[in-house]
């Protein structure tokens, strides 16, 4: 078969592959119909990250053309997309719905996988294909059908992992694909008005046809500054962070209001490496900050009264007024937890 | 009135203060009968941070003396609740129940606001004060009242930022007095399982009559590896990340399983700083990651099937399987948002 080779930075040519074959009862093998080059190949492209000489490409739908005898699911002539990381549907990952952290995963189109960018695919996990019901699909649901293997799922996954609500302000970080599709599924997740940060006027237009109601070209502290202004000074329910660069996640975070979050799937390029690499590469969230006591207060208040809580009991070290300097000074020196200080009477009441 | 000063660090002295008075309508006069130290008053008492010479201290519970004509809720001779950062109870982020962002509040005990550790405080906004309702209350229970002033606050948005459910598998990364009241948190929102990270046998006895059911006293790759072996290799369903170091960051994020959260409200001190500042100071959230396209597939499928959603249309430059190197050259040269590659066709069904 021929497929898609990379042989080096800007070097992809055409050359001749062996023809897939099952060679595990979890394979199948995919023609493939349509395919399509990631953001994301640029970088190796680009010889800005490492990637083996080879297959390229994760992203294609195709056609089943047999089947291991234990794969489930589906079966020769369906017509299937392929999930850019494939995965075997039952691992824990899997089953809390991560499938892009199966234990047993990876992407097509490296490491000695197929590449999406041929004719034929072996599919190591061959029930991680998704069947498309009908046929004679027009080629406009067809574009739409591959857009489903890797770049509309991210931005659905940024939209997701930020938590779009029905009614939101949502801002979208980034008119690259991802960002685009970001848009459509922020509209699909019922948000009320959708800010795309974009200054390519096609790109513009693209996003407007998708959903978004604002379109900035500002970037940076023009474009914090622009989001602020359309949201009174809050900022907005939801970001969705869809470039990767340290001020296309800065400009996100600033202008989420306090409470909401980021969704990011810009791959992290020149971003605080090791916190931002964990949140994506592993999907692991993180959010916080101070607390909002006076929030807080009247709920753990009546558990606190009922006797259910007793966070009082961290106070291992008490004095008075007089004795604050050791208050402090035993919590410096660890002798406490937390010190109490024995100020007045409430009886006066 | 006699209240505590900061006079430098490690100089903490008792000396007189003016008797607070009404200034504005807002205002509310509370004599203090309870008041702690918070581990970030160390801060300045270390020299680690800034702060203004004078009163201090932003945890305290005590009797309302007066309150001014436009205060709200609470009367004259009422016992009352201080969260540490007072609040209008009325802006977009008070609104939003995120009050320690409220665009007119401030912690108490610094840039001229009274202190907690003092006889009496002018409260600028006295609605923002939480009435305790009943009297007599047992000295464990007026210690809990207390804790609610930041603590017990502190350690319940570490678990509510967590996202911690029912059933649950939580880790609280920190025995300090917000750690172990991040246990009373995990276990109150209904968590099954608690893994505390204590190795002060006092803190890990504490921690278990809190609720912890697992204590680990290992810390960075061990303690990762521990948490991981209790864990079937999956890692906990939420964890609170309660210390704020490089490595007790690292640690929360490692042992969190994909598609979950970290609650992070220790004020991180050498963590990659842009980002976890904004995390904390702002309280927003940062997550995302590779999009798990198998689970999301099924449901956009169907979008894309009944014409919702168009996400084809980001494909503007299309070729065959010959032309895959112009795909890539499109792309990398800006003029296309997302190469197509036709490879196949599906009609052999």
């Amino acid at each position: 078969m021929r497929a898609a080779l990379y042989n080096g930075p800007h070097a992809i040519e055409v050359g001749d592959r062996p023809d897939p074959v099952i060679t595990a009862p979890t394979d199948a093998i995919v023609s493939v119909v349509l395919s399509c080059v990631c953001g994301s190949d640029l970088w190796y492209y680009r010889g800005e990250s490492p990637h083996d000489l080879g297959p390229i490409g994760h992203e294609f739908i195709g056609v089943v053309e047999e089947v291991g005898r234990e794969v489930g699911g589906i079966a020769k002539g369906d017509f299937v997309i392929a999930p850019f990381i494939y995965c075997d549907g039952t691992c824990a990952h899997c089953r809390a719905g991560v499938t892009s952290q199966c234990v047993a995963g990876a992407a097509f189109g490296n490491h000695g996988i197929d590449g999406g960018q041929g004719e034929a695919v072996r599919v190591p996990l061959g029930s991680t294909l998704v069947r498309v019901p009908g046929d004679g699909h027009s080629d406009e649901t067809m574009r739409s059908l591959l857009a489903l293997s890797d770049v509309m799922c991210t931005g659905h996954h940024a939209a997701v992992s930020a938590g779009v609500n029905s009614g939101d302000v949502v801002a979208v970080v980034g008119d690259g694909a991802v960002g685009l599709c970001g848009v459509i599924a922020a509209g699909r997740l019922g948000a009320a008005r959708i800010i795309a940060l974009s200054r390519n006027p096609a790109r513009q237009e693209l996003a407007r046809s998708f959903g978004a109601t604002d379109i900035l070209g500002e970037r940076g502290d023009a474009a914090i500054e622009a989001v602020r202004e359309l949201t009174n000074g809050v900022g907005v329910d939801a970001a969705l962070e869809c470039v990767g660069t340290g001020q296309s996640v800065a400009t996100a975070l600033a202008i989420t209001r306090p409470g909401s979050m980021v969704g990011i799937v810009g791959v992290p390029h020149g971003v605080d490496a090791s916190i931002a690499d964990t949140i994506v590469f592993r999907n692991v969230g993180l959010r916080g900050g101070v607390a909002p006591a006076r929030a807080y207060i009247p709920e753990l208040l009546a558990d606190v009264l009922e006797g259910r809580i007793h966070p009082g009991r961290v106070f291992d070290f008490e004095t008075d007024l007089d004795g604050v300097a050791e208050a402090y000074a035993a919590m410096d020196q660890r002798r406490a937890i937390k010190s109490l200080l024995r100020i007045g009477e409430v009886a006066r009441r």
